[in-house]
């Protein structure tokens, strides 16, 4: 497995700060990494509202079950990540396995079991040895503080070559609100919800039907706009909290007015996860943003624009900085969308290279291949036929991610 | 661009017999490659029956539409094919350039420009000197003979590292028919149609429609189940071709009941040839068979099957020797097809690996590792819920296939 640090990681992480109600504890518990942290507890003041979004796989995790379960009633106290181990495919003693951490987890916290929301990351079919757990949960507990948050990202890493975080702050009515958020994810990355976990959590006091209304829209922006390589987890989770703690009046739904700015920031606050998590895409050496402009609707330059961002030759022709842009022509071909190669136009950044169905006449070979060079592609089409867009966010591909993925479980 | 042979390659290259009435020709047009032939003439007996499947990617090349808008009349006379430029998106430049390499061949064959086919193979998007095949056509036209398949098979390949020839013999009535096939593939290659370019002959007398037919349906046991790294081509060009020079009575119709020892025959060339595809798949060291069992229908089980053959983590996990048949599950969960994981049956070979939502309770990772060591892997699930059934075939993604696709145009 890869130790270097990805060439796209931000040159410092941001300071997190507190969100009053929200308290963080990491310990090692030996699941599958030695020497590191493997899991993390985040207890929540009672009353704090949850909502979620899940991987739409039909070969869901144990705990991706667990949440979906508890997820309706709209309160939680404490949740439970671990990496190293993706407790999926484990049949009945998966399921055993969520009931004995929540049941340890309640225990230690005083609470209802049906207020733990469980995660797990890592190798898929493997048991789960939740036993390991029992050792670690009491020190937890008692260990959680409000200031743990890069500690917490940290914990949750498999794959990944740098925690992941991002804060932002909002206006609602004249209080001001926090938002945290950690994520992680390097590989089997593909938006069909979102990265393999994100959890947010916010000091705003927001009912949990809005809560899972905003979420839901600002997943659409933004975690299901990344691809790392097409394929989608079957633990995807998207958590968010809010502990109420900020004292303003409560948000009862998405479209109250007072919520704009909330939900603005929190838009933000996710593209910015997503971002990082194509920024470590297994192997990663250059980011690339993919934007379709010109089709018949949202949804159809959302297609081509994945067809895009997964196609494994436009990913090569990046790694290795050849400005290939006929592989954008096949992948927009292949997409299965109304397109009319004859109206079509293809941009790396600024630059047109394609224009009407064939090479653009000022086409310079030199620039493109000197635009090549830069760590962050914008490869931009105009289909030309309508209104739609969509932008979406990925990697290249390179002997790295081979070099990861041929070894994982070893 | 890679030198070495593939190690899936066969140990040995078939000798094709004579398909009487046709006729072919190889020369060093230099489009692109230096001391390599790169075009292919192959001239047909007056009458010989064409049918052909083209992509389906909306962005097709010049000559796919140039054979697109001439197969409706179902004879031919010659097919032009050249390696190194695909002449596609090269807009009113690339119409040029089929127009004037059919009027050359017109010219220096005698016949309708009409009967003249023509398949381009290489990169996207530059366009192509068609003036290049002015000097070697006359060349080319006087120096056909019957006896030149292999040097067909050579002159056709761009990434290939072997040339892909069949050939199967079939009785029609008494009549013994020869079918020779050729094909080239190694990149690009995803089952939208079939593999980059391939020809087939006989010399049985066959009607177009009724060729046509038996072509598609055994492009869709072949070509159309072999996957390289899930990109569809923007040249896929399947041709076929009947002579009639066998002088059997001629097949009017595909369920001619006397047409089908020649179905079974024309089905199984085409299945050796997609599988020399995947197994000249770009740096690959393993041929991978997906067997998909127990769908709800066979598109259902194709779906399925496309979804874990095309997936990047199975693949990478397959070259680093590594059974990981969470993976598998990872890519049966995300293909959006009806699935249970409670009734998913894994196996690597013959050895269960998975059953019943969790590891086989007789699971030996020792076992599991030893068969990964194959040279050949077959991969057969089982999804519990119907008859529907899928087999297709690929490779695994190594390091190869960045290194080859990373500096495909330098």
């Amino acid at each position: 497995m890869s130790t270097e640090v990805s060439p796209l990681a931000p040159k410092s992480f941001p300071k997190l700060p507190l969100v009053r109600g929200v308290a963080l504890a990491t310990a090692e518990a030996g699941i599958r990494y030695k020497g590191r942290t493997d899991v993390l507890l985040a207890s929540f003041a009672p009353g704090t509202a949850v909502a979620g979004v899940f991987t739409r796989s039909r070969c869901p995790s144990a705990p991706v079950e667990w949440c979906r379960e508890r997820i309706d009633g709209g309160r939680i106290r404490a949740l439970v990540v671990n990496s190293g181990n993706a407790n999926a495919f484990t049949g009945a003693n998966g399921r055993a396995a969520t009931r004995l951490t929540a049941e340890l987890t309640a225990k230690a916290l005083g609470c209802s079991e049906d207020e733990i929301f469980l995660c797990s990351t890592g190798v898929i079919g493997e048991p789960l040895d939740a036993s390991k757990f029992a050792g670690v949960m009491d020190r937890l507990a008692a260990g959680v503080t409000e200031d743990a948050w890069e500690a917490a990202a940290r914990a949750i890493m498999t794959t990944d070559t740098f925690p992941k975080l991002a804060t932002r702050t909002a206006k609602i009515g004249d209080v001001k609100v926090t938002i945290n958020g950690i994520a992680k994810g390097a590989g089997m990355i593909a938006p069909d919800m979102a990265t393999m976990l994100s959890f947010i959590a916010t000091d705003a006091a927001i009912d949990p039907d809005a809560l899972h209304e905003l979420l839901a829209r600002a997943a659409a922006k933004s975690f299901n706009c990344v691809t790392v390589d097409g394929d989608t987890s079957t633990s995807d989770t998207l958590l968010a909290f809010a502990t109420g703690e900020a004292g303003n009046r409560a948000i009862r739904g998405a479209d109250d007015p007072e919520a704009a700015g909330f939900a603005a920031a929190l838009e933000e606050l996710a593209v910015e996860l997503a971002q990082l998590v194509a920024r470590d895409g297994e192997g990663a050496r250059k980011f690339v943003t993919v934007e379709v402009a010109g089709a018949e609707s949202d949804a159809s330059a959302r297609k081509v624009a994945l067809s895009i961002a997964n196609s494994p030759l436009v990913k090569t022709a990046i790694a290795g900085e050849d400005a290939n842009w006929g592989r954008v022509v096949m992948a927009v071909g292949k997409a299965g969308e109304p397109a009319d190669r004859d109206l079509l136009t293809i941009r790396f950044g600024e630059l047109r290279v394609a224009h009407k169905g064939e090479r653009d006449p000022h086409y310079s070979e030199a620039e493109a291949s000197a635009y090549m060079k830069n760590e962050a592609i914008d490869i931009r089409v105009d289909l030309g036929l309508g209104e739609g867009f969509a932008r979406v966010w990925t990697c290249d591909l390179t002997e790295g991610y081979i070099a990861i993925n041929a070894d994982y479980r070893s």
